[in-house]
């Protein structure tokens, strides 16, 4: 039996209680959450070790770091140092979208080293292995593609990354449109290529079942991708993004008769006033599945500050109802990101998340707001540094001002304010 | 005849015309939304060379750079600095908040070198000019708080905030509310302790005519101060703010009666779920007066990154109708800012004001995302780094990465991916 089997029979397995203890929430709660397929558990059936995370409604909102080598730049090292960053920083989960050097034994190796859930786009690695072995990518069987995903779901992966939901009849809609950046998520690209040279069915879509089969087998949650996610955000909530939802909504639906759990992925690049929608209708179609957001970023026109556009626009979804975000770094659209840029993009995100967490009444999430501004009120800069979600810059900022007089230190003078109205209306 | 008086009677001045053409919009519709009041164009009299900027409905969103010495740090060629980089980074005005040397002649120097608007706090100077006398601050004279806002005026600076709002009632309200963090807004902490210890009323308030004089005689825009604006989310909202908001509101149309622009100052600490409320309550107390907000900073918790807490909040302002954002630097709650946080704190409001700009659909604001997609459609380098909104960044980054193969530079693959689209579905 699967843990969303389970769920439904009334049983929390032992990830369902770990997760509902780590966030102090009722575990009854969460495995009705579980159950009714609005939240998933995220850890593999072959790692135990792994610390379980609950994505959904009612839970926080998560935060996931991205990270790999690539075909240019391979160094295992490097990787684990992006690794740790990342969770140090506060990311709940990790994904590794290593495309370069020995991707089986590097996977090996995060998963070795990684405490959180690692998730995976397994396509990358089935195309590469296709052109490895001389053919062209397009020439991939479908069976090499769903023996990848079983290899990662053997090695302890906990969520995949499956682009099931571009169709013929999708991908038709995608080419009549007029975007104008096409198709901008590399697995949705893959895959819409494959579709036209074999002019044949998406294999993830035509082997559905068997891809639940392995689903189940290693209690790999499904993260059923956006292919065809905006690349602009004048692209947004177009069309063929909509009729791609819609069958991710019904896919979603399948996975979760055949017990295995689902969550689903979304933009992208979307303007401000057109988040909400994207939650809604992704609630709407999907079941109330989990929501995964890459961004949504808000403008195209801020390349090198995306994790700003990001957080601006995680935060927005977030509070809509958006679960899971998916950080951003400021060399995005740039580069790959360095080691500090990994660590501020995962405290960007985090601040989105923690600013929607608020606004959704998240329990708990409010308090540190008041530890905080209790410690402003007291003047105490030690309890300001241990209340703030990065102790670490904000102790290294201050001590790099040495203010001499701890009351006029800040540009709006707030802390002298604070000291008088503490006499004036009593402290 | 004010400004204000002149677009009553259907005229608009230079000013307006040279605002409405930097922003390639109807000289005839912003003379009517100066003389509805919704819209001020800010340029005082005396400084005829000042570019002028209008702020308010159906215009660009603003962004404001604070910048000034402090007791501990007084160095005019560090805050000429602030003002080139603030300005070359696109802030639309300028604030000076000097309290430290001799800060006439600070300020006269700033005004020379600034070719957009300026504003000041006046009541800092009065404050550290009585005190500098040897007498408390709380024995300021009403008359030299008004002397101080004149010399302002005649040195030609554009707009002023005026902590006009706070009264006894409110004041009142205030001390028997149970905010956490009672007064953070340096001008509103002494105007409540001035008030306690004369045991009278607001000088600004009572002498509320003379101060509307001295606007008139300089067309020095009066910006509302919040003297009671939040210092911590969970103090938003209260019965103090939006007590001393409707007396604002009050005030306002007392201003637009005698001929004088006017805008709001809001706040503040605010999570993500009330910011629209603040908005719809400004717009609905005050006539539709300009709001001019600062943040809002969406949670407590993350000093050192408060730019990208107000880029949440400020983007979320804007587009449910603030007007102007007034910046917050990394540094924000730590110390003064250095001149690269500075303009990251700049370029940070302009994110968030442009994301803003697409929702509420101001002209020209959607173009330059559409500009930079469809470079980014054409793999054209060059075209997307002068299409950013800060191209140093953005070459910069680019050009540390030193990519082998410019198809696979980044994390999400996206410009592979985009060859590929481009191939499948046609360029």
């Amino acid at each position: 039996m699967t843990r969303l089997e389970k769920a439904r029979r009334g049983e929390a397995d032992d990830a369902v209680r770990a997760a509902a203890q780590a966030e102090s929430i009722d575990p009854e709660a969460l495995r009705q959450g579980v159950a009714d397929g609005t939240v998933v558990v995220l850890r593999n059936r072959k790692r135990p070790s792994c610390r379980p995370v609950a994505v959904g409604a009612g839970t926080r909102t998560k935060v996931n770091a991205n990270l790999g080598t690539s075909k240019d730049r391979v160094s295992l090292e490097e990787e684990i140092e992006k690794l740790e960053v990342s969770v140090e920083a506060g990311a709940d989960t990790v994904m590794d979208l290593s495309t370069g050097g020995d991707i089986d034994a590097i996977r090996k190796e995060i998963l070795r080293a990684c405490a959180v859930p690692l998730g995976t786009v397994p396509i990358y690695q089935a195309v590469i292995e296709t052109v490895s072995a001389g053919r062209p990518m397009v020439e991939m069987k479908p069976g090499e593609l769903l023996e990848v995903i079983r290899r990662h779901g053997e090695d302890g992966v906990d969520f995949v990354t499956v682009h099931c939901g571009i169709t013929r009849r999708s991908l038709d809609s995608m080419k009549s449109s007029n975007r104008i950046m096409g198709i901008v998520s590399r697995g949705g690209s893959f895959t819409a290529a494959w579709m036209e040279y074999n002019e044949a069915e998406n294999p993830l879509y035509e082997y559905y079942d068997d891809l639940l089969e392995i689903a189940r087998e290693y209690e790999m949650t499904l993260s059923l991708g956006d292919g065809f996610r905006p690349g602009s955000i004048l692209d947004a909530t177009d069309k063929p993004q909509i009729e791609e939802l819609i069958t991710l909504g019904e896919l979603a639906a399948r996975a979760r008769e055949r017990g295995v759990q689902v969550m689903i992925e979304g933009p992208g690049h979307v303007p401000l006033n057109q988040i909400e929608a994207n939650v809604l209708l992704e609630k709407r179609y999907c079941g109330g599945a989990p929501f995964y957001v890459l961004g949504p970023l808000v403008t195209d026109i801020a390349p090198g500050y995306d994790h700003i556009g990001c957080a601006i626009g995680g935060a927005v979804a977030a509070a809509a109802g958006a679960d899971f975000l998916c950080y951003v770094t400021p060399s995005e659209h740039l580069g790959l990101p360095t080691v500090p840029e990994v660590r501020e993009g995962v405290i960007a995100a985090r601040i989105a998340a923690h600013a929607a967490d608020i606004a959704k009444g998240i329990p708990g999430a409010l308090e540190k707001d008041r530890q905080m501004s209790l410690c402003r009120r007291r003047l105490d800069w030690e309890g300001q540094i241990e209340a703030a979600l990065d102790p670490q810059k904000a102790r290294d900022l201050r001590e790099s001002r040495h203010p001499e007089d701890e009351e006029v230190c800040t540009m709006c003078g707030e802390y002298r304010a604070v000291r008088i109205s503490n006499k004036v209306i009593g402290s």
